[in-house]
């Protein structure tokens, strides 16, 4: 018997019924009332989930789409940028940079570890004239299962002339991240991981320092343009220049009620929890974590894969048999790790019912295995 | 009572519930052999929607963004382009060029009128150093319900080295448009008119000579670079870039198996029908079309507003008293024209509803109705 896959995987992520429920709703008119009230409601939100007194911009589009649209919209050519770059996002974010002709310093830090800050600090200090005008940093890199200390960055730039732009698509709503008390100039973020919608919103966030840079960019852009969505939400009826997602938005607006009726600290512990069951879990499997426990992902767990196991049978074992998906690594992490997500609409149950599974398919694959060891350990920390 | 409100607007457009239903389902993950099975339905049923053979690319965006696309994949800077305007989004085509250093010549037409193509050919034979690399046009104005002849215009640029780039957002699937016979080189379009489907997803379609722009343009792209997009088309597992918004192209994909149902001539003799009736109805109630009866548009209808009347009033007892929504003038045709849309999902009795409670409204503010002329004469034509 095949059942609903239950998708344990970076993102997308499941979406609650309730929120699939009214995505069937029909089609409203933007330009009305009725729609309004949904948007300035929605805007409500998205500013609790960011933390944040700065409106949050809304695009028809995925997380790439918002990330480059920081780009476009805070730089001209041949501004500096310092990229931070732990894994296959963090290289994406200078990659875009790049393309829009920015002067790009890359700092790329061990595929496994997060940025070590002092070293930051030793790059913006040694930058006397104040040539780098931003860092660009991933707040949780998904292809390493590695989060950045974004606060300790905050401190770097807060008081000064640069900006802390932050690719905080697979982590807000599931880590902390205090915009404005930690001092982010732009956040960007998705509605397909920790915010429980269907892929194709993204989001962006400014603070009042980044707003003065995107007045200074010479980028070329249109459909990005941020004074645009800033325009249409400063109206007293609030209203997006180009015809929204409407379906999505809806959806958007129900899983954020469902946060806020969770309560964020509630919903920030749920996940630490699972990460930590997680951890617990691969060392009951005699399996070790891919990252440094320390910087080890509360959404996403790597994990080293066992040797002379093929792990690409495993997760394909735990997809077709099981109908749990969990998901291999990027890159040159093909065959040496595999990844659990635990992010959005996950709860303990789902990931004892993925362990209990992890168990028969690395048996399967030949890996010795104590049956109930590792859900055992789960159970144990969840309690 | 108050009714589920009945979209009579130029979009988004109403979707078929059977099409509502699929986008409830739980999100399956785009990385996987089900997602590629639809993926490759749906692909092969734009194919058929647009009459092409070429690869359709999709995009998370509005129709707006896909517009940027076609200026950003296939020109360069200081490109000259022939922009055709016959209304706001024409003007909007333009912008983008001029916005990303095109040199834009806009042949800008009253609005009202469509272009004359052989206004455009004379431009063109006078451009005899072939400085014109394209050709930017609307098929389907939705501002002022006029229809431009793209098949006349294919005509002067098919054996060139010209593009024909058609914004035909409006209308792909509503008004015939055979991207290959009449040797267009761009089509965009998006999924909220006669598509069917949910705002969210917008198309691009590329002639080899297009593709071969593609290889020349300068203009700096990331999450709209083509080539990305094409390189996940060609392999054998077909596979978007990016995390797409798997339940729009979910719906999407229903949405086109109704109209492969219905067939295509069908439901452009569908959409035809309906504006042949919505100008007897119009006429019956002593109204004008805006534009010249022969290049009025087939999905959807500008009429002259009444004299003395406020056309506001109406349109807003139409919404709120009547649940169907109708749509007003844009920029300086506010006041002037009121605009019914027909497109996509809608049939005769939706028409004869409309014009029942346009009937109401108008002789709610004031102007003279004889009851049931109006209904009777659309009647008659929808026979």
């Amino acid at each position: 018997m095949e059942k609903e896959k239950l998708l344990m995987t970076p993102g997308p992520t499941m979406v609650p019924p309730r929120v699939l429920e009214v995505m069937r709703r029909q089609i409203i008119h933007h330009r009305t009332k009725e729609f309004e009230t949904i948007y300035d409601e929605l805007e409500e939100d998205l500013k609790f989930v960011f933390q944040t007194k700065n409106m949050v911009l809304m695009f028809s589009s995925s997380g790439t789409g918002a990330m480059e649209s920081a780009i476009v919209n805070l730089f001209s050519q041949g501004d500096k940028v310092l990229a931070i770059s732990i894994g296959a996002f963090g290289d994406r974010f200078a990659d875009i940079a790049s393309t829009y002709g920015l002067n790009v310093q890359k700092l790329a830090v061990n595929w496994s570890e997060a940025v070590n800050v002092s070293e930051v600090k030793k790059i913006l200090d040694a930058d006397v004239n104040n040539e780098i005008k931003a860092i660009l940093v991933t707040h949780n890199e998904t292809s390493t299962g590695v989060t950045n200390d974004i606060e300790a960055l905050g401190k770097l730039t807060k008081d000064t002339e640069r900006l802390l732009v932050v690719d905080a698509i697979s982590s807000l709503g599931g880590l902390d991240l205090q915009m404005d008390n930690w001092g982010i100039d732009l956040v960007v973020t998705g509605s397909q991981k920790a915010l429980m919608a269907p892929p194709g919103l993204a989001y962006a966030a400014l603070s009042d320092k980044a707003w003065e840079a995107v007045g200074k960019s010479k980028l070329p852009k249109f459909y990005w343009d941020y004074k645009k969505y800033r325009k249409g939400l400063l109206k007293e009826s609030e209203n997006p220049p180009y015809t929204p997602a409407i379906s999505l938005l809806i959806a958007q607006a129900e899983a954020l009620k469902m946060m806020k009726e969770e309560g964020l600290e509630n919903v920030y512990a749920r996940h630490k929890k699972l990460a930590l069951a997680t951890q617990a879990g691969v060392k009951a499997l005699g399996l070790e974590l891919f990252p440094d426990e320390k910087v080890s992902s509360y959404i996403i767990t790597a994990v080293k894969a066992p040797e002379d196991i093929d792990i690409a049978k495993v997760i394909k074992t735990m997809n077709l048999k099981y109908d749990i998906m969990i998901t291999g690594g990027q890159k040159h992490l093909k065959g040496k790790i595999f990844r659990i997500g635990h992010c959005g609409y996950t709860d303990g149950l789902d990931l004892i019912k993925t362990f209990a599974a992890l168990e028969y398919s690395l048996s399967e694959a030949g890996y010795k295995v104590e049956m109930g060891a590792s859900v055992g350990a789960v159970q144990k920390a969840l309690l």
